[in-house]
Protein backbone atom coordinates (compact mmCIF):
# COMPACT_ATOMS: atom_id res chain seq x y z
CA UNK A 1 0.00 0.00 0.00
CA UNK A 2 1.00 3.75 -0.71
CA UNK A 3 0.84 6.15 2.22
CA UNK A 4 0.72 9.33 2.25
CA UNK A 5 2.13 11.18 5.43
CA UNK A 6 1.17 14.65 6.37
CA UNK A 7 3.50 16.24 9.06
CA UNK A 8 7.41 16.28 9.31
CA UNK A 9 6.86 16.14 13.33
CA UNK A 10 7.53 13.60 16.11
CA UNK A 11 3.93 12.03 14.69
CA UNK A 12 4.33 12.11 11.31
CA UNK A 13 8.02 11.02 11.12
CA UNK A 14 7.37 8.05 13.78
CA UNK A 15 4.41 7.28 11.28
CA UNK A 16 6.55 7.17 8.47
CA UNK A 17 9.59 5.14 9.51
CA UNK A 18 7.35 2.63 10.55
CA UNK A 19 5.47 2.57 7.39
CA UNK A 20 8.59 2.08 5.71
CA UNK A 21 9.85 -0.11 7.82
CA UNK A 22 6.75 -2.52 7.24
CA UNK A 23 8.11 -2.49 3.75
CA UNK A 24 4.97 -0.07 2.29
CA UNK A 25 6.01 2.98 -0.30
CA UNK A 26 5.79 6.25 1.85
CA UNK A 27 5.87 10.05 1.14
CA UNK A 28 6.10 12.44 3.77
CA UNK A 29 4.92 15.81 3.23
CA UNK A 30 6.01 18.80 4.26
CA UNK A 31 4.93 23.00 3.57
CA UNK A 32 7.98 23.45 2.15
CA UNK A 33 10.08 20.00 1.18
CA UNK A 34 13.84 21.73 0.90
CA UNK A 35 13.40 23.84 3.76
CA UNK A 36 12.94 20.10 5.22
CA UNK A 37 16.52 18.86 5.68
CA UNK A 38 17.90 19.16 8.58
CA UNK A 39 14.40 18.73 10.27
CA UNK A 40 14.37 15.05 8.71
CA UNK A 41 17.47 13.66 9.80
CA UNK A 42 15.96 10.85 11.47
CA UNK A 43 13.66 9.53 8.61
CA UNK A 44 14.30 6.14 6.99
CA UNK A 45 16.02 6.40 3.51
CA UNK A 46 12.89 5.04 1.66
CA UNK A 47 10.94 7.58 2.88
CA UNK A 48 10.01 9.89 0.09
CA UNK A 49 9.91 13.58 0.50
CA UNK A 50 7.46 16.09 -1.00
CA UNK A 51 4.89 18.69 -0.49
CA UNK A 52 1.37 18.15 0.82
CA UNK A 53 -0.32 18.03 -2.31
CA UNK A 54 2.47 15.75 -3.25
CA UNK A 55 2.29 13.59 -0.48
CA UNK A 56 -1.77 13.46 -0.80
CA UNK A 57 -1.64 12.16 -4.46
CA UNK A 58 1.09 9.82 -3.76
CA UNK A 59 -0.67 7.65 -0.91
CA UNK A 60 -4.16 5.52 -0.95
CA UNK A 61 -4.06 5.86 2.45
CA UNK A 62 -3.34 9.96 4.27
CA UNK A 63 -2.21 10.08 7.86
CA UNK A 64 -2.93 13.49 9.15
CA UNK A 65 0.51 14.18 11.47
CA UNK A 66 0.12 17.78 11.39
CA UNK A 67 -0.49 19.97 14.54
CA UNK A 68 -4.84 20.51 15.56
CA UNK A 69 -4.57 24.09 15.03
CA UNK A 70 -2.97 23.80 10.98
CA UNK A 71 -4.58 20.74 10.21
CA UNK A 72 -7.41 22.05 7.77
CA UNK A 73 -4.89 24.70 6.40
CA UNK A 74 -2.59 21.65 5.63
CA UNK A 75 -5.05 19.55 4.17
CA UNK A 76 -6.24 22.60 1.94
CA UNK A 77 -2.54 22.56 0.91
CA UNK A 78 -2.58 19.01 0.46
CA UNK A 79 -5.96 19.48 -1.96
CA UNK A 80 -9.28 18.69 -2.55
CA UNK A 81 -8.86 16.73 -5.96
CA UNK A 82 -5.51 14.32 -3.92
CA UNK A 83 -7.77 13.72 -1.09
CA UNK A 84 -11.39 12.81 -2.48
CA UNK A 85 -12.39 9.34 -1.79
CA UNK A 86 -9.38 8.61 0.00
CA UNK A 87 -9.03 7.17 4.04
CA UNK A 88 -7.23 9.57 6.14
CA UNK A 89 -6.11 8.45 9.53
CA UNK A 90 -7.11 11.82 12.02
CA UNK A 91 -3.96 12.03 14.46
CA UNK A 92 -4.86 15.54 15.23
CA UNK A 93 -5.46 16.87 18.61
CA UNK A 94 -7.21 20.41 18.95
CA UNK A 95 -4.51 21.64 21.48
CA UNK A 96 -4.88 25.32 22.59
CA UNK A 97 -1.70 26.71 23.86
CA UNK A 98 -2.92 30.09 23.94
CA UNK A 99 -5.05 29.90 27.53
CA UNK A 100 -1.67 28.87 29.23
CA UNK A 101 -0.60 25.51 30.47
CA UNK A 102 -1.61 22.96 30.56
CA UNK A 103 -2.99 23.27 27.06
CA UNK A 104 -6.89 23.48 26.88
CA UNK A 105 -9.38 22.19 23.30
CA UNK A 106 -10.34 24.98 20.11
CA UNK A 107 -13.53 22.83 20.13
CA UNK A 108 -15.15 20.07 22.11
CA UNK A 109 -18.30 18.85 23.78
CA UNK A 110 -20.59 19.24 21.06
CA UNK A 111 -17.79 19.07 18.19
CA UNK A 112 -14.64 18.01 17.77
CA UNK A 113 -11.66 18.42 15.29
CA UNK A 114 -12.48 15.10 13.39
CA UNK A 115 -15.69 16.32 12.41
CA UNK A 116 -14.59 19.60 11.68
CA UNK A 117 -12.16 17.86 8.95
CA UNK A 118 -15.06 15.73 7.88
CA UNK A 119 -17.03 18.59 7.13
CA UNK A 120 -14.10 20.95 5.51
CA UNK A 121 -13.45 17.29 3.34
CA UNK A 122 -17.29 15.75 2.65
CA UNK A 123 -15.57 12.80 0.24
CA UNK A 124 -12.50 11.94 2.72
CA UNK A 125 -13.04 9.06 4.80
CA UNK A 126 -11.91 10.65 7.84
CA UNK A 127 -10.84 7.76 10.54
CA UNK A 128 -10.29 9.24 13.82
CA UNK A 129 -7.05 7.54 15.55
CA UNK A 130 -3.87 7.25 17.59
CA UNK A 131 -4.95 10.61 19.07
CA UNK A 132 -4.69 9.50 22.62
CA UNK A 133 -0.58 8.15 22.72
CA UNK A 134 2.48 9.15 22.29
CA UNK A 135 4.28 8.89 18.48
CA UNK A 136 6.86 5.87 20.00
CA UNK A 137 3.83 3.83 21.38
CA UNK A 138 1.22 4.87 18.21
CA UNK A 139 3.91 3.01 16.10
CA UNK A 140 4.62 -0.09 18.19
CA UNK A 141 2.68 -0.40 21.40
CA UNK A 142 4.60 -3.26 23.10
CA UNK A 143 6.89 -0.45 24.14
CA UNK A 144 4.42 -0.80 27.16
CA UNK A 145 2.98 -2.93 29.23
CA UNK A 146 3.78 -5.56 26.19
CA UNK A 147 0.99 -4.12 24.01
CA UNK A 148 -1.92 -5.03 25.90
CA UNK A 149 -3.53 -1.08 26.52
CA UNK A 150 -6.59 -0.03 24.60
CA UNK A 151 -6.45 2.50 20.75
CA UNK A 152 -10.47 3.97 20.55
CA UNK A 153 -11.33 4.59 16.47
CA UNK A 154 -14.13 6.45 15.02
CA UNK A 155 -15.60 7.40 11.65
CA UNK A 156 -18.49 7.42 9.17
CA UNK A 157 -17.20 4.53 6.64
CA UNK A 158 -17.28 0.87 8.06
CA UNK A 159 -14.61 0.17 5.00
CA UNK A 160 -12.21 2.89 5.81
CA UNK A 161 -12.29 1.65 9.92
CA UNK A 162 -11.51 -2.03 8.49
CA UNK A 163 -8.58 -0.09 6.45
CA UNK A 164 -7.15 1.89 9.59
CA UNK A 165 -7.88 -1.73 11.72
CA UNK A 166 -5.82 -3.52 9.38
CA UNK A 167 -2.58 -0.72 9.60
CA UNK A 168 -3.21 -0.41 13.75
CA UNK A 169 -2.80 -4.36 13.88
CA UNK A 170 0.41 -4.11 11.47
CA UNK A 171 1.74 -1.45 14.05
CA UNK A 172 0.95 -4.22 16.48
CA UNK A 173 -2.33 -3.29 18.53
CA UNK A 174 -4.90 -6.02 19.50
CA UNK A 175 -7.16 -3.54 21.80
CA UNK A 176 -9.16 -1.58 19.63
CA UNK A 177 -12.54 -0.11 20.12
CA UNK A 178 -14.60 1.06 17.57
CA UNK A 179 -16.67 3.89 18.93
CA UNK A 180 -19.04 4.47 16.33
CA UNK A 181 -19.22 7.53 13.58
CA UNK A 182 -17.33 10.67 13.84
CA UNK A 183 -19.02 12.46 16.24
CA UNK A 184 -17.26 9.98 18.69
CA UNK A 185 -14.25 11.87 18.19
CA UNK A 186 -15.49 14.53 20.65
CA UNK A 187 -14.40 11.46 23.43
CA UNK A 188 -11.32 11.01 21.92
CA UNK A 189 -10.25 13.88 21.61
CA UNK A 190 -11.50 15.06 25.26
CA UNK A 191 -9.14 12.22 26.24
CA UNK A 192 -6.20 14.79 25.77
CA UNK A 193 -6.83 17.34 29.34
CA UNK A 194 -6.54 13.89 31.39
CA UNK A 195 -3.34 12.91 29.15
CA UNK A 196 -1.65 16.21 29.44
CA UNK A 197 -1.64 16.38 33.03
CA UNK A 198 -0.51 13.20 33.67
CA UNK A 199 2.00 13.80 30.93
CA UNK A 200 3.11 16.44 33.16
CA UNK A 201 2.79 14.40 36.55
CA UNK A 202 4.73 11.47 35.55
CA UNK A 203 7.50 13.17 33.02
CA UNK A 204 7.19 10.64 30.57
CA UNK A 205 4.64 10.36 27.67
CA UNK A 206 5.38 6.16 27.51
CA UNK A 207 2.08 5.74 29.26
CA UNK A 208 -1.06 4.66 27.92
CA UNK A 209 -5.02 3.22 29.54
CA UNK A 210 -5.77 -0.48 29.83
CA UNK A 211 -9.39 -0.89 30.03
CA UNK A 212 -10.15 -3.46 32.95
CA UNK A 213 -13.44 -5.30 33.89
CA UNK B 1 -15.58 9.83 61.38
CA UNK B 2 -18.97 11.08 61.11
CA UNK B 3 -20.27 11.52 57.35
CA UNK B 4 -23.00 13.22 55.54
CA UNK B 5 -23.76 11.92 52.24
CA UNK B 6 -26.09 14.51 49.98
CA UNK B 7 -28.32 12.27 47.01
CA UNK B 8 -29.77 9.63 48.30
CA UNK B 9 -29.59 7.75 43.97
CA UNK B 10 -27.08 5.00 43.10
CA UNK B 11 -24.08 6.73 44.34
CA UNK B 12 -25.04 8.35 47.22
CA UNK B 13 -26.64 4.76 48.79
CA UNK B 14 -23.48 2.94 47.79
CA UNK B 15 -21.28 5.19 49.47
CA UNK B 16 -23.30 5.47 52.64
CA UNK B 17 -24.25 1.80 52.74
CA UNK B 18 -20.12 1.39 52.29
CA UNK B 19 -19.37 3.80 55.13
CA UNK B 20 -21.47 2.62 57.53
CA UNK B 21 -20.33 -0.95 56.74
CA UNK B 22 -16.65 0.69 57.87
CA UNK B 23 -18.22 1.47 61.02
CA UNK B 24 -18.45 5.04 59.91
CA UNK B 25 -21.52 7.30 61.58
CA UNK B 26 -23.70 8.53 58.31
CA UNK B 27 -26.42 10.54 57.69
CA UNK B 28 -27.87 10.54 54.26
CA UNK B 29 -29.58 14.29 53.43
CA UNK B 30 -31.91 14.31 50.63
CA UNK B 31 -34.79 17.45 49.67
CA UNK B 32 -37.58 15.77 51.67
CA UNK B 33 -37.20 12.99 53.58
CA UNK B 34 -40.68 12.05 54.69
CA UNK B 35 -41.17 11.32 50.55
CA UNK B 36 -37.60 8.93 50.20
CA UNK B 37 -38.79 5.95 52.26
CA UNK B 38 -38.93 3.62 49.43
CA UNK B 39 -36.06 4.82 47.48
CA UNK B 40 -34.39 4.38 50.35
CA UNK B 41 -35.16 0.68 51.15
CA UNK B 42 -31.53 -0.71 49.87
CA UNK B 43 -30.23 1.94 52.68
CA UNK B 44 -28.02 -0.25 55.48
CA UNK B 45 -30.21 0.31 58.51
CA UNK B 46 -27.28 2.28 60.48
CA UNK B 47 -27.55 5.12 58.09
CA UNK B 48 -29.48 7.89 59.45
CA UNK B 49 -31.81 10.25 57.17
CA UNK B 50 -32.07 13.40 57.06
CA UNK B 51 -32.57 16.92 55.04
CA UNK B 52 -29.67 18.42 53.10
CA UNK B 53 -28.81 20.45 55.51
CA UNK B 54 -29.13 18.24 58.51
CA UNK B 55 -26.65 15.66 57.00
CA UNK B 56 -24.52 18.88 56.37
CA UNK B 57 -24.13 19.83 59.97
CA UNK B 58 -23.94 16.31 61.02
CA UNK B 59 -20.70 15.00 58.75
CA UNK B 60 -17.42 16.08 59.39
CA UNK B 61 -16.66 15.29 56.17
CA UNK B 62 -19.67 15.71 53.44
CA UNK B 63 -19.89 13.64 49.76
CA UNK B 64 -21.86 15.46 47.02
CA UNK B 65 -23.38 12.64 45.56
CA UNK B 66 -26.52 14.91 43.69
CA UNK B 67 -26.33 15.02 40.15
CA UNK B 68 -23.94 17.69 38.64
CA UNK B 69 -27.24 19.78 37.56
CA UNK B 70 -28.41 20.62 40.53
CA UNK B 71 -25.19 20.16 43.15
CA UNK B 72 -24.99 23.81 43.60
CA UNK B 73 -28.42 24.16 44.71
CA UNK B 74 -28.40 20.99 46.65
CA UNK B 75 -25.47 22.37 48.37
CA UNK B 76 -27.05 25.72 48.85
CA UNK B 77 -29.72 23.86 50.44
CA UNK B 78 -27.32 22.30 52.73
CA UNK B 79 -26.05 25.52 53.89
CA UNK B 80 -22.92 27.78 53.95
CA UNK B 81 -23.00 27.40 57.64
CA UNK B 82 -23.08 23.75 57.35
CA UNK B 83 -20.38 23.33 55.21
CA UNK B 84 -18.01 26.26 56.01
CA UNK B 85 -14.80 24.43 56.70
CA UNK B 86 -15.33 21.07 56.18
CA UNK B 87 -14.02 18.51 53.17
CA UNK B 88 -16.48 17.58 50.19
CA UNK B 89 -15.56 14.99 48.32
CA UNK B 90 -17.19 16.14 45.26
CA UNK B 91 -18.06 13.51 42.85
CA UNK B 92 -20.48 15.01 40.25
CA UNK B 93 -20.50 15.09 37.04
CA UNK B 94 -21.47 17.99 34.44
CA UNK B 95 -23.39 15.69 32.28
CA UNK B 96 -26.15 17.72 29.83
CA UNK B 97 -28.87 15.31 29.32
CA UNK B 98 -30.56 18.16 27.03
CA UNK B 99 -28.85 17.59 23.48
CA UNK B 100 -29.58 13.92 22.96
CA UNK B 101 -27.79 11.28 23.73
CA UNK B 102 -24.71 10.64 24.97
CA UNK B 103 -24.67 13.44 27.14
CA UNK B 104 -22.36 16.25 26.45
CA UNK B 105 -20.89 18.41 29.58
CA UNK B 106 -22.91 21.66 30.59
CA UNK B 107 -19.18 23.47 31.65
CA UNK B 108 -15.59 22.06 30.55
CA UNK B 109 -12.62 22.90 29.05
CA UNK B 110 -11.54 26.01 30.75
CA UNK B 111 -13.58 25.71 33.10
CA UNK B 112 -15.61 22.60 35.42
CA UNK B 113 -17.98 21.79 38.01
CA UNK B 114 -15.80 21.18 40.39
CA UNK B 115 -14.52 24.73 40.29
CA UNK B 116 -18.06 26.14 40.02
CA UNK B 117 -18.38 24.12 43.42
CA UNK B 118 -15.52 25.59 45.03
CA UNK B 119 -16.40 29.19 43.79
CA UNK B 120 -19.82 29.27 45.03
CA UNK B 121 -18.36 27.92 48.07
CA UNK B 122 -15.37 29.67 48.87
CA UNK B 123 -14.71 27.73 52.39
CA UNK B 124 -15.40 24.64 51.21
CA UNK B 125 -12.37 22.12 50.66
CA UNK B 126 -13.76 20.77 47.75
CA UNK B 127 -11.79 17.38 46.78
CA UNK B 128 -12.68 16.34 43.21
CA UNK B 129 -12.47 12.19 43.40
CA UNK B 130 -14.75 8.92 42.07
CA UNK B 131 -16.30 10.87 39.42
CA UNK B 132 -14.55 8.31 36.93
CA UNK B 133 -16.25 5.08 37.71
CA UNK B 134 -19.73 3.35 38.63
CA UNK B 135 -20.86 3.79 42.19
CA UNK B 136 -20.09 -0.44 42.96
CA UNK B 137 -16.27 0.22 41.95
CA UNK B 138 -16.41 3.52 44.17
CA UNK B 139 -16.95 2.36 47.40
CA UNK B 140 -14.98 -1.06 46.18
CA UNK B 141 -12.49 -1.37 43.53
CA UNK B 142 -11.55 -4.70 44.03
CA UNK B 143 -14.61 -5.43 42.01
CA UNK B 144 -12.49 -5.46 38.85
CA UNK B 145 -8.68 -6.39 38.50
CA UNK B 146 -8.49 -7.00 42.09
CA UNK B 147 -8.80 -3.61 42.59
CA UNK B 148 -5.15 -2.71 40.28
CA UNK B 149 -6.86 0.16 38.38
CA UNK B 150 -6.44 4.18 38.64
CA UNK B 151 -8.55 6.72 40.35
CA UNK B 152 -7.91 11.11 39.92
CA UNK B 153 -7.79 13.14 43.00
CA UNK B 154 -7.45 17.12 42.86
CA UNK B 155 -8.03 20.06 45.33
CA UNK B 156 -6.79 23.00 46.06
CA UNK B 157 -6.65 21.95 49.80
CA UNK B 158 -3.64 19.09 50.94
CA UNK B 159 -4.75 18.42 53.92
CA UNK B 160 -8.14 17.80 52.85
CA UNK B 161 -6.91 15.85 49.73
CA UNK B 162 -5.03 13.39 52.44
CA UNK B 163 -8.18 13.01 54.21
CA UNK B 164 -9.65 12.13 50.92
CA UNK B 165 -7.40 9.35 50.34
CA UNK B 166 -7.83 8.02 53.68
CA UNK B 167 -11.30 7.25 52.73
CA UNK B 168 -10.10 5.83 49.58
CA UNK B 169 -7.93 3.95 50.76
CA UNK B 170 -10.55 2.77 53.22
CA UNK B 171 -13.02 1.63 49.99
CA UNK B 172 -9.95 -0.63 48.95
CA UNK B 173 -8.34 2.09 46.25
CA UNK B 174 -4.32 1.69 45.97
CA UNK B 175 -3.13 3.23 42.30
CA UNK B 176 -4.45 6.89 43.44
CA UNK B 177 -2.84 9.81 41.32
CA UNK B 178 -3.66 13.83 42.77
CA UNK B 179 -3.44 15.76 39.76
CA UNK B 180 -2.97 18.99 41.36
CA UNK B 181 -5.59 22.12 42.48
CA UNK B 182 -9.28 21.89 41.81
CA UNK B 183 -8.75 23.10 38.41
CA UNK B 184 -7.46 19.68 37.10
CA UNK B 185 -11.33 19.31 37.86
CA UNK B 186 -11.48 19.95 34.03
CA UNK B 187 -9.31 17.11 33.10
CA UNK B 188 -11.27 14.68 35.31
CA UNK B 189 -15.05 15.46 34.33
CA UNK B 190 -13.45 15.17 30.65
CA UNK B 191 -13.25 11.47 30.95
CA UNK B 192 -17.31 11.12 31.02
CA UNK B 193 -17.60 11.46 27.51
CA UNK B 194 -15.33 8.37 26.59
CA UNK B 195 -16.74 6.40 29.84
CA UNK B 196 -20.59 7.24 28.33
CA UNK B 197 -19.61 5.94 25.03
CA UNK B 198 -17.81 2.89 26.18
CA UNK B 199 -20.54 1.76 28.88
CA UNK B 200 -22.87 2.45 25.80
CA UNK B 201 -21.24 0.08 23.96
CA UNK B 202 -20.08 -2.37 26.98
CA UNK B 203 -23.89 -2.89 27.88
CA UNK B 204 -22.18 -2.37 31.36
CA UNK B 205 -20.32 -0.01 33.91
CA UNK B 206 -18.30 -2.13 35.90
CA UNK B 207 -14.94 -0.91 34.12
CA UNK B 208 -12.52 1.38 35.02
CA UNK B 209 -9.17 2.60 33.27
CA UNK B 210 -5.58 0.93 34.49
CA UNK B 211 -2.74 3.28 33.27
CA UNK B 212 0.49 1.08 32.38
CA UNK B 213 3.88 2.70 31.71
Amino acid sequence: MKYGVLGTGMVGLAISNRLAELGHEVMIGTREPSKSGDKLKSKNDAVKIGTFAESAAFGEVIFNATGGAVSIDALKMAGQANLNGKVLVDISNPLDYSKGMPPSLFVGNTDSLGEQVQRAFPKLKVVKALNTVTAPIMVNPKRVAGGDHDLFICGNDAGAKETVTGILREFGWTNIHDLGDITNARAVEAVLPIWVRLYGKFGTAMFNFKIVQ
